[in-house]
């Protein structure tokens, strides 16, 4: 797989490309079947109507992996926590965790058993997936999860976790140690059912200063890396920690691919990681809007990239107001212009 | 003035500090005021109460500068754009900037003197402040205005005004330049009205790509401190471009201090700016939560800025139900820490 070799530093015929939630509502043929699972969370549920989605960037875009639909949110879900995704709104826990005993009573075995729907959901795409297109799997990072199961829901100011931050920081290494050993569970289970390679998104990596994002997020991060890498090293590891350019001069551990968001200049990702690490990203996504904008991104992208090991991507989601045919106007051209 | 000696770089007997949004919420004293007033715009409007909450953090936690009490969309209001604060929600303008027409309609010399109350609130300010205490004025920068009047509020994909940066940058262009010949009088009659210094507050650089800041936003900030600066070089001009450091090696123009955000190491800014700039900044604010979180972070930003030139404050504004006592401890420590 292109993809896979990209992964590991190969050379490859093209730089392959995938989009952050390509499987999304931008697509008319995911609205479609979005409706007939009734609501997001049903859609996860639901391995057959998981595995069209998933599937369907692959056949309408040509992209070279299919990221497995689902929501890092689940794992709380199935550890025990009240998850509602009410329309318009963010996603919420009426039942954030407060107390030792909110932390206890939260499963990890168990849990991970309860994600069978997301494993079923793998197999039924691999089975269907082209044998030269990689199926990534993910996760979220423990920080970011935790953040959510304290706050209860999404946050501008993080209060909660950051008063158990400075006031409990033993209490938020408990929180954090116990999602990690789901995540172990999580991700291996889904490299048992399929999947080519693993993303973990820290995607509030950014709400910690320099020292508590190694102490809080990275470190944990690591954890399921090196567990991950010593079992199964032919499996790639991709992280996307966001916002954390800043910190880039320490940035080291056991994964292949360093995810850059968009807002971090390629050059600098380049420059102080490209030497190490495979890169993946990051056009900007509101490129996406229009064919010029969408032709300087590349261009500037594959300027700097060139001779580099890369992976192409956006450097957030895609937005669901994009075209389609913008879309594939962009994937055709990362792989034209990448060509040797 | 001890924190305008700072802002020139001169040496000063100790580190001077203030707090972003020290007039607010966390003040008890504040929110008596503030239910005088009615609401969050009539506060702005009524001079003596206006006056009245700017004074309060020199009163109560021995601050080294006030900052005029207000806010940033109070130009596009008077603009002629109908401003709304939502209880819970953020502001919002029903009638956002769509078409030329939209854009001609806006006002600029009537703006300008409809900010009257603006004026009267530091002249009144200045007045009652103590004479070794510096009064800020400030303004949004033209890009994080245009970005409200554009979008009619608050945005966490920046659609609406991307869209218009790819298709009709011209027309993005006109807007900006628009704002910003308002913004030059603001400041120009806040100046002439008693502050002692300015900060513009870019709280939405980081939407924008490397290319696109320079091009759209730092270029009319600049504008504005070279208006300025020739015609008042002794009022210090303090940025503030949130989540640009991945851009630094680019920064350069004419102002005094670089506002640090606290996601900015701040040994990254004192190693690409502090050799050319003055810093100010940059603890994470939910450190205020805690006096054990205090310590650390005052102490951590004390080890690397000391003999550097340097401005104490948070690097975001102060969170609402953060302690008073917590807020003067800061204050206090800072001075202690620092004093020669």
């Amino acid at each position: 797989m292109i993809f896979i070799d990209a992964c590991f530093g190969k050379k490859t015929p093209f730089t392959p490309v995938w989009m952050m939630r390509q499987a999304g509502r931008y697509l008319p043929e995911y609205m479609k079947v979005r409706s007939k699972a009734g609501d997001f969370l049903s859609l996860c549920k639901t391995p057959e109507l998981a595995a069209e989605v998933t599937l369907q960037p692959v056949d309408i875009l040509g992209v070279d992996a299919a990221i497995l639909f689902s929501d890092i949110l689940v794992v709380p879900l199935e550890m025990g926590m009240n998850l509602k995704f009410a329309a318009g709104e963010g996603p919420t826990f009426s039942n954030p965790i407060l107390t030792k005993d909110d932390l206890n009573a939260l499963e990890v075995d168990e849990a991970a058993k309860k994600l069978e729907y997301v494993y079923q959901s793998i197999k039924l795409t691999r089975e269907k997936l082209a044998d030269n297109k990689a199926l990534i799997g993910f996760c979220g990072s423990a920080w970011t999860l935790a953040t959510y199961m304290i706050e209860g829901g999404g946050t501008k100011t993080y209060s909660r976790v950051k008063k158990l931050l400075y006031s409990e920081p033993d209490f938020l290494h408990k929180i954090l140690i116990k999602v990690t050993e789901v995540l172990k569970l999580y991700l291996e289970n889904q490299i048992k059912s399929g999947v080519n390679a693993v993303q973990i998104f820290d995607s509030w990596a950014n709400a910690l200063e320099e020292e508590a994002f190694f102490e809080f997020s990275w470190r944990y991060i690591q954890d399921l890396c090196l567990f991950l890498k010593s079992r199964y090293p032919h499996i790639p590891i991709i992280v996307f920690p966001k916002g954390v350019s800043g910190y880039f001069d320490k940035i080291e551990g056991s994964f292949d691919v360093f995810g850059v968001d968009w807002s971090t200049p390629i050059k600098l990702a380049k420059e102080k990681l490209g030497g190490k690490y495979v890169l993946q990203g990051n056009m900007e996504p509101t490129r996406l809007y229009s064919k010029k904008a969408i032709d300087k991104g590349v261009e500037h992208i594959v300027d700097i990239m060139q001779n580099e090991r890369h992976i192409f991507n956006l450097g957030h989601g895609i937005l669901p107001d994009v075209s389609v045919e913008n879309a594939k106007y962009f994937i055709n051209l990362v792989h034209n212009k990448t060509k040797i």
